[in-house]
């Protein structure tokens, strides 16, 4: 069976999004119960100020707890060089940069253009370096790949230049991702092959957000293109408070319901999985959850991995 | 750019699994604002008994008024010989017969096995071409093609031997339907090609339910799979009230924008049917509405349509 690696981001994005902070105990029941369940890829935290997101506030102390599990890997998100030095010190094996397509987004989210950005990724992976963490990997998490809400199309060839550029740095790998629901999938379709034709297998991973609903189709052809990580969010975790159902991660159990019902391996208990979604509801009463697979049950007869 | 069909079955699948009654004139507004927004099929009534269905009770009335299109193809479900008599008298061009694959599905639904349904199929078909209306195309509608809530797995060989049966009647069309919600797309990426062995151009169309989220990826790998028509509802109408955004038919709006998104041409406006959901909320205020396109807006410079 050909394996796929899912990359539950929702302790990460999918808060990163929320008004609610979720307290740090329930970001390590989480963590425990999507291990039990088979994840081994976490995005946990973001090392950010916590004036600008009080909700990663406790980034080190949340990869502390992931580490104690030996074989999970552990991802978190740093935008400039300080929150590589955080990442680097917390011990998380993969550090992803976000670099936005769309020079508005990338102004309004890291405040720097995107080529500047990339220069600070290159600094980033050269930070890396220095310290010896060669083991570290450094992902460079192409934001607003496929459209932009502020820019709106994402022409297929600034992607691609920006890729070119990042392929001069230390970067080891990139992933695609759709930050505000713009892909289509006759557009992943054509993306992937363009970019891997520059960064070969290096292009790894893809990152969909289920604002238009096409979460699940994107990623099945980015599957069908050869991605074999996709990243997700339990219970589509993330989102606008005032678009609800609108703009979270892709749903990892719905996910998963698609990829194991085509033969995929995940490792993931799907059943065990959706039983997790019962911290969320703990700690974050407030917030709705989504996802088809939870609701409607697994169908009679399915063998769920 | 290559025509897709989306055949908008809200008016029939979506309305029969509601407990509140559309009136017939909102059915009316219903079919004026689809046809106003570019829609040219629909599947509009089924021809059985009102106490059964009293939703249905307008049939003759409703088709009718869809007549009053020159351009638009009128579906109708009839489930027997009674109905098709009814179905003929109407003038529909289109008559549906539900043939089930799963035998528990089949005797609940229109109690016969799937034999005996062909058989009746058959004298359905004999009954178009008796009153001389051989241009009336008669559908077979596979239903539980990829799986069923009672009976659970539906092995592929079963829907095959019946497709085979099936195509010694005066069949026209056939479509297959994932009447509960079961199918993922490597299964629908199996199925078409095997029936498609049997039925050659006579398989023509796939009606998806959006139970476990997969509606839009398995409309998807049907459209790879050379299927030129699709069924769908307006804002996901259908499904089960105890079950909130679990069961109804795929969005047709969000249908549209992945088709659309990939260079489909379906000849319908957007914009334009996203507004016509105002007539379903007039008319069903106690009625949920699905669908994410609707809710996040179309992305900045996206040309629909």
């Amino acid at each position: 069976m050909t394996q796929i690696t899912i990359n539950e981001v929702g302790m990460r994005d999918g808060l990163q999004s929320l008004h609610s902070i979720m307290p740090t105990q329930a970001k390590r029941q989480w963590i425990d119960a999507a291990y039990a369940a088979g994840v081994r890829h976490m995005e946990v935290a973001s090392f950010v100020p916590a004036k600008l997101l009080p909700q990663m506030a406790d980034a080190a102390e949340v990869v502390a707890h992931a580490l104690t599990y030996p074989d999970l890997i552990v991802t978190v998100l740093a935008p400039n060089l300080r929150g590589v030095q955080d990442a680097l010190a917390s011990g998380a094996q993969r550090i992803l940069a976000p670099i936005s397509v769309s020079p508005a987004h990338s102004m309004a989210n890291v405040r720097r253009s995107p080529l500047e950005m990339v220069e600070e990724f290159a600094r980033m992976c050269e930070l890396r370096d220095e310290g010896g963490r060669v083991g570290v990997q450094m992902i460079a998490g192409m934001s607003t790949a496929f459209g932009c809400t502020r820019q709106g199309a994402v022409p297929l060839a600034d992607l691609c230049e920006l890729v070119r550029q990042v392929m001069h740095t230390g970067c080891d790998l990139i992933s695609l991702a759709d930050t505000t629901g713009h892909a289509t999938p006759g557009q992943v379709a054509e993306t992937i092959p363009a970019v891997r034709a520059i960064a070969g297998a290096k292009l790894r991973a893809a990152h969909f957000h289920d604002t238009r609903g096409l979460a699940l189709a994107n990623s099945l052809v980015a599957v069908q293109q050869g991605i074999r990580e996709l990243d997700s969010s339990l219970a589509g975790l993330g989102g606008c408070p005032f678009a609800p159902g609108a703009s979270g991660n892709a749903v990892t159990e719905d996910l998963l319901f698609m990829l194991h019902g085509m033969g995929f391996d995940t490792g993931i208990d799907l059943a065990a999985l959706i039983q997790s979604r019962s911290v969320l509801q703990a700690a974050l009463p407030a917030e709705p959850l989504y996802g088809y697979i939870a609701r409607a049950g697994l169908p009679l007869g399915f063998h769920a991995a």
